[in-house]
């Protein structure tokens, strides 16, 4: 399908896959067939199938949390496609050696936001759009984007497919920035888990050990702040640094979505003393 | 288990799984921990197994859009199995030199329907049930299938099992074939997807380009004929010719199970003009 | 992270996973990505993520019933953890060749009490938790046991993390043991599968083959004593030597669990004629 790969290719890199499409559909089963017909020996881990359809800012997080847990050299796709078909653009975003290839509608924009890669590049991919003999209209998961990951993945060059992009030039996505100042931070809920905890744009760490804390919109009241559920008076809501580099509204051993009625794409605001 | 194979084993074959268990249950991780124990350097793919309990001509569809995508030699094997404990025989069927194993119950019968395979043959291979020492009644997906595909994934010849039969005697499935006249189709709905398309059991392109195209019953009213959802008007709904090979019915980023009241199994009525 | 293997490395061991972390979330991705940059030869299995958020019992007979499908020497993690960031110790319990990793809650203790092991050996390995550099206080699945699992798949002996102990001192779950007399039985449902079969901590075989069987509460009447589904009277309820090692109440093609109000957890009566 593509040019020559230049990079040593005896060494199969692992892909990472997150998408929108669920498990029950046939479509991931689609996506890995043809990622094992290109590439087999390239292992091929899921991340999350789970995102909400066309939910750009879940999928975001997903993906900020995870990538940097696979190994050093990983290419990950992630397909959340709502503009399959027009003329959004392909992208990879190049963290250290990890790869990140997603359609170009701010999924990558949290990871590049809290990444703490030295070397950062990225790259317009679209001409991958180009290359296949059979491309349906509505599935570039399988027919356009498992091909250039697999290709990518046995060492293509991603620079051979149309040169690299200045990486401020992806789209952006809207929470991808908190809006915090000094005492207040407004803040968005990116995803509710199994377990009812309530996971914030705002990364563990990035308001300091806040005193007083009080999340007043909706009103809840008091939050602790801490780092395990143990830390937390019984049966009350805390903030917690989670364990995947954000700051999640908990309740120990309870919902706090259930509790407080929180749903994905809430804002919510906290404050606490300066 | 069975008797030495005779092609050439130093080529492990992809192995593709789909069945109605779903996810939670321990069912699929007890077959692929059969199957990763007796093949253990055969990749195992999941189609999906989030087909409803006993739901064959939906597997049908699963299997039929999803065969093709897989390596030329991938061997698939499908438990839908409602007739497990009776005397329902074991199947195989060869397209061209993929090999797709499943009770004969129809799950084979729409990828038969619908294969463009230069070579067919069929298989009994029944005798599989005499081999293992120890078989559940009640779970030959685990005891039964999963050590016949993988004895057959390293190479094992179909035919050591009890030989070739007619393809045409294969069980078939109530709706693998549709019921088309010049300007009229009576079909069903295989399949609602996790975005709400719907899937018919119409090959794509099988119904030429219908022009004042109408759904009737149920009486929706026009349809577009789109390959894209960008095609559609807005808010209106299109038949489309979908990635998977079948005609779906759809409307652009919204569920068109729920606007129109369709589930899996109902039947629907289109017309155009001739 | 560990010190040295001292087993043979050259085959990599299968790991199996079970846990309550569902599949939408990001968790399970996260953990095999930890085990694919730790140990990317060994293939990893899931047995289940469909476990309910904290039910250990119900992990217990997942495991119970899988780990014996698994290949000889294979690792099986399972993390079902609501003492997560407490003092709970981190057990393996090694049955013949197979090891079993858990937190030391009691979801190992089905699969003890009904082993056919010749060799039983427990393990006390929470020097696991001095090790890696970077710990989260509530995912211990990842940042924990997976590099611990890895290690061990790899060869690492149990024993260098701090020495056998005696398997009866494991902590032990509420139902491993059903209480059983001559002609009643007292048992609990651990499982509702997707086709509504009632798994009772009840090893097939331990009731003999008991005659005129009723269910006293709660109250369901006469049960048939079956193998298989086809032996049940048609519409009516058998208790049945299932595929998973245990008794459980069922009807064919329907489900007991709606037919008869069963839940995960609920108890039952069972009389027979002494």
């Amino acid at each position: 399908m593509f040019t020559p790969a230049k990079k040593d290719m005896s060494r199969p890199r692992t892909i990472g896959l997150l998408t929108d499409f669920g498990l029950s559909d046939p479509y991931v089963g689609q996506m890995k067939a043809v990622l094992n017909k290109k590439a087999p020996a390239c292992p091929v881990l899921d991340i999350s199938h789970g995102v909400q359809p066309f939910n750009v800012p879940q999928a975001g997080f997903f993906l900020a949390a995870s990538y940097c847990h696979f190994p050093k050299d990983a290419v990950i796709l992630s397909v959340v496609d709502p503009g399959v078909g027009s003329d959004r653009k392909i992208v990879g975003l190049q963290l250290d050696e990890r790869l990140l290839i997603a359609p170009d509608n701010g999924l990558l924009s949290l990871a590049l936001e809290t990444s703490w890669a030295k070397e950062i590049h990225a790259f317009d991919l679209s001409q991958a759009m180009v290359a296949p003999k059979k491309i349906s209209h509505t599935f570039h998961g399988r027919d356009v984007f498992s091909p250039l990951t697999a290709w990518l993945a046995l060492g293509g060059d991603p620079k051979g497919l149309g040169g690299e992009i200045d990486p401020s030039t992806l789209v952006s996505c809207a929470w991808s920035r908190p809006d915090v100042v000094q005492g207040r931070a407004i803040a968005h809920v990116l995803h509710t888990d199994r377990f009812g905890n309530c996971v914030l744009n705002l990364e563990a760490g990035s308001l300091g050990t806040p005193v007083e804390l009080n999340m007043t919109s909706p009103s809840i009241g008091p939050l602790a702040y801490v780092t395990t559920y143990a830390d937390m008076p019984k049966g009350a809501p805390g903030l917690l640094e989670g364990s995947q580099g954000f700051l999640e509204i908990a309740v120990n051993q309870r919902s706090a979505a259930k509790e407080f009625g929180l749903s994905i794409g809430d804002k919510v605001t906290l404050t606490w003393e300066k």
